[in-house]
């Protein structure tokens, strides 16, 4: 259940010292090849960390050999040291595996404005190629080396005939879209072009990370990449693959979504009948910033006027008099109006559905999200600390 | 210090029954004139309360005689029955008072999606009528009966030459721009036009009420009224009148801040160096619904770099790497790296000022926000219960 499963990959996750706490804090992912194509999106954030700034320019030409990423720093606005602590990331990986620095992707995640210290990643590195291993215990460790406030690993596995897809992601706050925070990290063993590479990327994160919103908050660091090596000689009908890597993305982004932070409830706002799909995430995803709304879920309050009173914020049209609204199958608002008494509208369970209708068309999306509870704000008041 | 120390006007506050604690819920602010010329700003989100689409006919014309405003129910997506009931309520208060319907402007607050009882109403402005008083008594008890959530009644006076301008108003949550939700009423005894008194209201509203998000929730109810009844026949010059309306309405509005439910920090986010007034506005608003940012500044923790991450997503024109950030006064970030430590700022004061140069122009604004609190996941957790 790792991204050593596909054939031609080798990972490491190692504890070099950027953590106080002594925890696995930097990962390495290789690719041996034959191929190694390559595709990548990145924040759209116009606060850009320097790993981002790095890695966008060597994602640009579709050849990626190797992946550094670490935790405990996000080296974001850190100046031209900061950038320097990437190149020589990127630097020590390429000298140690004997592939171009221009081929050497590095990502970042952690506190922004800290400086991360050149000499303990350059050491990192070194300490990871050792360690590089093709088995299921290095990508485990590499999953586990990219956590921050993450309680669990999150990783998957897709198998395709002859050739198979796996991928590990870091992320449980900071997730809002384009991208949500999170680190990613997908190999595949498939033979495709870096242009199929990207089209399938593109269409998989358009429908899965982006349509994550946990709590409004777009990260400086988010990268999501795709590697592929080619080993199993099988070239997948593009489509084919695409569907594969949709499901492994949305199986990351669902395993993100329960690990948000201090969340209780995971919620999948639903909304049907938008004129166009963009009306329909426009509309989710004001529901999903509402923090009105999210504070009721945490309560087990099914206080659909907020649903109502948010979407009403949108550009998108519809009649908001027209609407309907249920949560957890039950509809409590019909046409505008109260509907079914919100006492029947079980909250409880962690999974929490909420379907708005709008009646203007025939589009629809779903964006995920979580509550908004007390140790969310816990937990990012005391983060620094 | 109430609506009723303009001359010409009278106030009631009593309680009608709709809050089951039996505490005040009904207003009653009366304009005797001899002149009843008026002007109303109403919240532009597109779900929008019955009173809200009775109110905004009654206002076109300038002429308004009397304002009914009820705690314990917001009358919104309740239907046809909501606005009969809306409808009913200015009947009986015209009815009453010997004036036209057609000049009565009914405002309501409170939970959406439940119907008020029109017996109740109508019953209710009968006895407020029997208990209007142009005294202080008056203009109190109206003050606390519009409250919600809302720990003590928010008021003001400002003192002309000749005249004087009173004012009250509720909010507490769902404070958001265009406008806060809140209802407020404004009084003056100067002898101005229907017209005048709109561009001073729109004046002064833009650069008050508008500019305080606590909490990036924009309600279907918000309303804000300017009622001048030319008793003191003092014409002032129209930009006096609406610096005083303005400093009238930034008291307010500071106030609202004061009590936002749950807020243990009022925060201005001073943004200058933006390219226009617009940029400013929108930099200082994505900080001020930055989740993480509220989050820090509950832990009196000076997390800048969420300050950075939210700034990224506008689209206003500077550069991320040419801008500084203080807080309390202390320069945090200059150029877009660390400056003076972290340990530096003291955020412990309940007033909290982050200022952000963008070094992109010349234009400023300063957004009003609150911090993200525990206490305000509690009360908006449980606020239908």
């Amino acid at each position: 259940m790792t991204i050593t499963h596909p054939q031609g990959f080798e990972a490491a996750g190692i504890a070099a010292g950027i953590k106080r706490t002594g925890a696995l804090d930097l990962a390495l992912v290789v690719n041996r090849g034959p191929a190694q194509q390559a595709a990548a999106v990145f924040t759209s954030n116009r606060a850009q960390a320097n790993p981002i700034i790095w890695s966008r320019q060597v994602a640009a030409d579709g050849i990626v050999s190797a992946i550094v990423l670490n935790s405990g720093g996000a080296n974001c606005f850190t100046g031209p040291e900061g950038f320097q602590v990437t190149h020589r990331t990127a630097e020590a990986a390429a000298s140690g595996l004997g592939v171009a620095a221009g081929d050497v992707l590095v990502c970042s995640t952690g506190l922004i404005g800290d400086q991360l210290d050149g000499e303990v990643l350059e050491e990192g590195v070194v300490s990871a190629i050792a360690r590089l291993s093709s088995d299921d215990g290095g990508g485990d460790d590499a999953a586990r080396a990219i956590m921050t406030t993450d309680t669990t690993p999150k990783q998957v596995v897709v198998v395709g005939d002859g050739w198979s897809i796996g991928g590990m992601a870091k992320g449980a706050g900071m997730l809002a879209p384009g991208l949500a925070t999170m680190l990613v990290v997908v190999t595949t063993d498939a033979a495709l072009s870096a242009a199929d590479l990207d089209s399938a990327l593109r269409a998989a994160t358009r429908v899965t990370f982006d349509r994550l919103d946990s709590d409004g908050c777009m990260s400086t660091n988010d990268q999501v990449t795709l590697l592929a090596s080619g080993a199993s000689d099988v070239a997948p009908e593009p489509t084919e693959f695409a569907a594969a890597l949709t499901e492994a993305c949305r199986s990351l982004a669902m395993q993100l979504q329960a690990d948000a932070e201090g969340a209780s409830h995971d919620i999948a706002i639903e909304v049907v009948g938008a004129v166009t799909e963009d009306d329909a995430v426009e509309v989710g995803r004001s529901v999903a910033r509402n923090n009105l709304f999210k504070a009721a879920i945490f309560g087990n309050d099914p206080n659909w006027g907020r649903v109502l009173a948010a979407i009403g914020t949108t550009s998108a049209p519809f009649d908001p008099y027209l609407v309907d609204v249920s949560m957890n199958g039950v509809r409590v608002c019909h046409a505008g109006r109260p509907d079914a008494p919100r006492d029947d509208v079980d909250l409880t369970p962690r999974a929490t559905h909420v379907l708005i209708e709008l009646h203007a068309g025939e589009a629809s999306a779903t964006i995920f999200t979580n509550d908004l509870t007390h140790d969310y704000v816990h937990e990012n008041s005391a983060y620094a600390s």
